[in-house]
Formats: C-alpha cells, sequence, structure tokens
C-alpha cells in the first residue's frame, strides 16, 4: 500500500488523520472507554482505537457499535482486528476507495510500525473523492497539472489555462502531422478520386467518440475489474465491430445512393467497421498498459489513445479505399 | 430544492436517509440526551436531530460538539438552527454538494412539512459522489444510460453496451454526415490542388482535443463559478486562440518547408488559429446551454459540442483555404 508518488504529491493518508480520536486500552471495559469519551472529548469520535502499550493500533470498535454493548465487556474481546486500515504514506484515493468498499465513514491510518497515527474523517473522504473526480475528468481530457479544484480551472489566467493544457495538445499536434503523412501517401488515390476526401473528417470523428466511450469505461472499470485482460478487450472488441456493423450498415446504401458508387460506399462502411474495432481495443488497451507501467489509467486515455485510434483507422480507410476503388 | 428529476430516477435524498438517529426536545438537558444515546443507541449517530412537539426539525446539534457542552446546557439554546439540511425529494447530488461545501459528515433530511424523515450518513454521501463521478465521465463520453456501477459497464454483454452508446454515436452519424457535405462542397478546390485534403484529419482532431479539454473544465466548472457567462467564455476565447497561436505558429513554417506553399501553409495555420477559438468558446457556451434548459452540462458536451467544434472548425479551414489558395 505503500506509494512513493503520493507521499511526493503530498496525497498521502497521514495529510488527511485526525490525531485527536478516542483511544481505549484492550483490558478497558465499555464502561471506562465511555466514561473516558464523556470526560474528554475528541474531535473525531467515529471510531474508538484500540492500541497496545506500545500504542500499536490492535483493533477498532465503531463508537455506534460501542453503545450497543453491555458495559461490562472488555473492547479488547470486541474489537474488529481486521477493520481496514493504512499506512500513512497509503495513497488518500486508496483510503477513499477502502471506505467506499467497507461502507465506513472514517478510516484508521497507522505509522510503519503499526502505531496509531489518527483517523481520517468522513470530511476529509468526500474531499478526496471529489477532488479525484475533477482530476478523472481534467486528465481524461489531457489537461496536466490538474487545478485542485474545478472552479479555479474555468477562472484562471488564459497564460495559465495554455500552460496545462498545451503539453498534451503538442502530443496532439506530431500525431496530426503523422495523420498528414497518412494523407501524403494516398495523393495519388486523391488526385484520381477526389470523393475519397469526403468522408475522412466523418471517419476522424466516429473513430474519437467511439474510442472516448471505451476510454470513459475503462478509467475507473479498469481498477474494479477482476476480469481478465483478454475477456475485457474481447468484450470491447465486439462491442467495436457491433457498433462499427450498425454505424456501416446506415452509411452503405446512404453512399451508395447519395454518390452512386458502390466500391467508394463498401470501402466507408468498411472503415466504419473497422474503425469500431480499432477505436474500442485501442481506447481500452492503451490505459490498461498506461496503468501497468504505473501510471493513472485516466492520463493518457484521452489524448494519447485518440491519436493512435485516429491513425489507424485513417490508414485502414485509405488501405481499402485503395485496394477497392482504385 | 426540489427536483422532479431527482424523485422521477429514486436519486433522492429520502432514499439514503436513515431513520434511526438520536432525537431530542429543545427543553431536554445534555445530560439527559446522553443518557437517552447511552440507554438506545441509534444507526447513525453523527446528528442529534432537535424536534417540536410536532417532530419538526428546529435544529441540530453534532454528537461531536455535544460531549463537549456542559451536561446541564438545554440542547435547544445550543441547537444550530442554521445546520445545513435537504428536503426529502431533494437530489443526491445536491446532498453530498452541501456536505462537502460544508464540511459535514451527515446531513438531516425533512419532508415538506419540516418533519424529520432521517440523516443521511457518511457511507451513503461517499457513495453519491462515486457514482456522481462515474455518470459525469460516461455522459462526458456520450454513454447514454450509465451504469450505476464502473465495473459493470466494463463487464456487460457487447450488446447492452452497443444500446448504451449507440444513440450518441447515431447523432454523431448525422454531424459525419454534415462534414462530408460541407467536404463535397469544396470539391472543385480539392480537384485542383489535392494538398487541401492532407491536414483535414488533423485539424478535425486538433479541434476536438481542444473542445475536449473546455468541456472537461465547465463540467463541474460551470456549477461550481459565480462568474459571468461572458466572463467565463471571454477567457475561453482568449486560451483558444491563445492556443491556436502556438500550434498555427509550429505549423506555418513546417507545412512551408514541407509543402513549399506559402498560402497552404497560411490557411492551414489560420484555420488552426479559428479552430482554437472556435473549439473552446462551444466547448464552454453549449455545457451552460444545456445547463440553463435543466440538463446536466456533462450530457451533451462531450459529443454534441463535439460534432459542432468540428463542423465550424471544418468550415473555416475550407472558407480559408478557398480565399487564400485558389
Amino acid at each position: 500500500e505503500q506509494d512513493p508518488r503520493a507521499s511526493r504529491h503530498n496525497e498521502t493518508a497521514a495529510r488527511h488523520a485526525v490525531a485527536d480520536v478516542p483511544r481505549a486500552r484492550p483490558d478497558q471495559t465499555v464502561a471506562e472507554v465511555l466514561d473516558a469519551l464523556l470526560a474528554q472529548p475528541s474531535e473525531c469520535i467515529d471510531l474508538v482505537c484500540v492500541l497496545d502499550a506500545g500504542d500499536h493500533l490492535v483493533g477498532v470498535v465503531p463508537l455506534a457499535a460501542l453503545l450497543a454493548l453491555p458495559r461490562d465487556t472488555r473492547v479488547g474481546q470486541v474489537a474488529n482486528l481486521h477493520f481496514p486500515k493504512v499506512h500513512d504514506e497509503t495513497d488518500q484515493e486508496r483510503v477513499a476507495s477502502l471506505a467506499l468498499h467497507h461502507e465506513l465513514s472514517a478510516i484508521p491510518v497507522t505509522d510503519a510500525q503499526g502505531r496509531l497515527v489518527g483517523v481520517v474523517p468522513a470530511p476529509a473522504l468526500l474531499h478526496i473523492l471529489r477532488r479525484e473526480h475533477v482530476e478523472d475528468i481534467h486528465r481524461f481530457a489531457g489537461i496536466t497539472r490538474e487545478t485542485l479544484h474545478a472552479r479555479e480551472a474555468i477562472e484562471e489566467p488564459p497564460l495559465r489555462r495554455l500552460r496545462h493544457r498545451l503539453p498534451w495538445l503538442l502530443l496532439g499536434l506530431v500525431g496530426s502531422v503523422l495523420a498528414t503523412f497518412i494523407v501524403v501517401r494516398f495523393e495519388r488515390a486523391l488526385s484520381v478520386n477526389p470523393a475519397i476526401a469526403f468522408f475522412v473528417p466523418g471517419l476522424v470523428y466516429l473513430a474519437d467518440a467511439i474510442g472516448t466511450q471505451t476510454e470513459a469505461v475503462a478509467v475507473r472499470g479498469l481498477s474494479l475489474s477482476h476480469a481478465r485482460l483478454s475477456t475485457l478487450i474481447g468484450g470491447e472488441l465486439r462491442t467495436g465491430v457491433l457498433i462499427g456493423l450498425v454505424l456501416g450498415g446506415l452509411t452503405l446504401p446512404a453512399v451508395w445512393l447519395a454518390f452512386g458508387d458502390w466500391s467508394l460506399a463498401f470501402a466507408v462502411s468498411g472503415a466504419l467497421v473497422a474503425a469500431g474495432g480499432i477505436a474500442t481495443t485501442i481506447g481500452l488497451a492503451l490505459p490498461w498498459l498506461l496503468g501497468r507501467l504505473g501510471s493513472d489509467p485516466a492520463y493518457g486515455s484521452g489524448p494519447l489513445a485518440t491519436i493512435v485510434q485516429d491513425l489507424l483507422s485513417l490508414l485502414t480507410y485509405f488501405l481499402i479505399v485503395s485496394a477497392v476503388v482504385l
């Protein structure tokens, strides 16, 4: 659970931990613990932390559960030894995910030796989730230094916005240069039949749109699913081909009716089917790969996957069109 | 705060409210309230709800605060009359936003007459935020019936995925038909100079990418910012033109060096500057408009704004290129 990136960005569990929490020894009775709590209230009272003589966390009793216990019970006997806890260096997002998963309102934090550091309270968990929400959307769209608050991003000076957005757009510019080279390679085909160019913007737009949907599903889904990658990619590939068949099926008669060119209609529809399969596969595989390389899957998903999808879809279209039309 | 859409989708505050909470009358002392709590513990103990004889909520004392009070204090004197509360029909997202804004771990819910319904506890608030997170990303990418859990969306059968993703893609197909018509209108220009087609995919891709960044900033930012729309659009327009100037500035010498055609280089760069301004303006104005029309700004932002941006950027490019190159 230790995460060097978390501590580098000071997004650790320790940063959110409140130290002023109810503490108890295992041999204390419920009555003694409640008396102590009533005599000296704590800042965050959700969890009573049971500590040994060395201040190591040996168990947790939520206050709501403690109140329902017979008063002569020793807390050491009822403390949950397996109550979810995190290390002080654990990434904040992991803390919030743990609370979500176990339906908890607070999470205890210990140091590397297991000594209690404090408890991350509910308002901090809510802030962590909202922050991750804004970060995910910004990363998804290729905005680098995600502003802490959504409101800042929409109000900061244009030059700062430029700085946050330009890095991924410059990568996009490199992708655009590659796209240009692909079209240049098929210059002869374009001179012979300029109608080939008619469908390029629509194809690029649809490949983008199909891929973006997959990336959106992958951003959170990849970290939650326990299915194997081959199963996940298989499902997305089939979905993409289905989407391509529907869009291509509608396009085939439309292009044929509008332009009277059967082979052009076939090439455009075929490229759409291919684009569907390519966009969904890349849209899932690339975030997965980035996740495996230790980066947030949301990072490259938008800008990077979109370039790769567009280039492959464009190449497929021109290869089909060259083979069929010319 | 009443929201007909919330109750239609059963995403109301009432759905998450826990009824079993500590209740007190204004004339009870802190000691009496604590005795009652110790004698009969409640499910959600964060907030002590102070009620009048008709069970109307007249104030709230957080338990952590109550513990610190002198035991002979009457709770009616210390109860916070302005503690944030919501109606049973209030949309769940509003409940979570209120908790976030006021740094609270639970929010009381009343009916239309002000009678206590219950308290939304912290784990429910965490689930609401995570759900809104997944919904935002799915809506952003144009996935209609957002699955409740991110994990389902990546594991459901391909035919169901098709059903969730196809509606916005069909709208995208209509956009692609319009894009095709725009290119067809400039068929003569393409026959004269096929090089015009070289830059179409790159331009469409970059207009997409620039606009997606703005939409990402707008999704949450619009509902949080108190600035006027003209100020917000002005900022995004300036940002977009700056982005366009950087990308266009890099493109101008590159296209000139690669193709030796000064007017083509000028047209491509000019179109990039225009595309920057168009994409950011549409990317902000369209989500705002959808928000004003009562829809979630995240809904159309991705798919709809992208089509409009692409069509306008494409049209601008062909108009510039027709005026300059031919």
